[in-house]
């Protein structure tokens, strides 16, 4: 422990960071030269100060009356983010989730830019889904070895999600996208992020359930029902 | 405002619930009949007060020495969050991305269904994906309301997202789980829950980044570089 940890920024703010970024992508499409916190605040539906202190994390300021310029801003978050190189990945895991990542146009403008895929099962190595190579599974080692891939993206079913892993440490990858729904074990200096769909699933039907329930209780009181 | 919003519970809870939910599952399978906050614990990585907290606020309670029934937590937590009647949904969009979600066995075990796809591409309608039927998008208002919906799930591109989202709000869809890049615009009493893949790389990238950075300074240190 340091006192470096203090500045430690919280997930929820690299997370915006990335919206702000996906708008600011946009405005220099649009050959927008400046953008306020106010007009990033107004997009993103989020007050302007939240807005501020989630740039003021990635070092850079803006001028008084001007705002930032559109390209300097870009490039601060992209370098905060660590996504000012390109990273390459590979994806494990070729059934009908890993085919619709490997057909999702989305990574490439955010720095991500998978090189193979893998598969234990014979029927799918050896072809190429949306111009990536599927390989079998017994070749990642020696291909992470010598392309030098640290970040993997796993979309294989439960039950070989931990083995998978395992494999993955042992080729030396650092970063597992996981999209299975497994608390995985790996050791320190490996980062797991996972992307779990059936637990953003319980949120909206939570939030849902109670919505319909208010309004319910709302039109009851209001002598509706 | 009321007594009641103390107890609304935060996001991460609800997620890790959803987990809880998974691992007794697959105890009730393994023909277990109780379960500890401890072995919840362990098998999570959580804290034991973290899940004893979580617990508590769907308002069962355990048995000192016995922990809870395996059978009674499940129920407990599925009427938590609104899952012991299954939801019904549209997935809107039947491009790569919606195409995949047709095929995740996942979501049926979570109380989800989706009856119906819908996708303005003519190629696309009239065809069954996964034994879903794909529908012109046109048909969507007739019937949600026909099939009382209330859930639709947006895989569309950015540009038609929000218009789409609008024929959602006017059709009575309540809740909208959008995997697409865009800040929604939607009335009060409609809920969406961003499924935002970007911004998870983008803390995936950020984690990373920084670890492999605190390696090579500690390298560095060390004198091995």
């Amino acid at each position: 422990m340091n006192a470096d940890m203090k500045k430690v920024p919280k997930i929820p703010s690299i997370r915006r960071l990335a919206n702000y970024l996906h708008l600011l992508k946009k405005m220099r499409e649009d050959s927008k030269e400046h953008v306020s916190t106010t007009l990033l605040a107004k997009e993103t539906h989020l007050e302007p100060i939240v807005v501020r202190k989630d740039l003021e994390i990635t070092g850079i300021s803006g001028q008084p009356g001007v705002g930032y310029r559109v390209d300097h801003l870009i490039a601060a978050i992209e370098k905060f983010i660590g996504w000012n190189n390109t990273s390459e990945a590979f994806i494990v895991g070729a059934g009908s989730l890993g085919r619709a990542l490997l057909g999702y146009k989305g990574f490439e403008s955010h720095g991500l830019k998978v090189l193979a895929a893998f598969d234990c099962d014979p029927s799918k190595t050896d072809t190429e889904i949306h111009g990536v190579p599927v390989f079998e599974m017994e070749k990642l080692p020696n291909l992470a070895a010598r392309l030098n891939i640290r970040m993997a993206i796993l979309c294989v079913p439960e039950k070989s999600a931990q083995s998978c892993a395992d494999m993955l440490v042992s080729a030396g990858i650092k970063g597992i996208w996981n999209f299975s729904p497994v608390n995985l074990k790996v050791p320190a200096g490996v980062v797991v992020q996972n992307e779990d769909l059936a637990s953003s699933l319980a949120v909206l039907s939570f939030k849902l359930s109670k919505n319909i329930q208010r309004a319910a209780e709302e039109a009851a009181a209001n002598g509706v029902l």
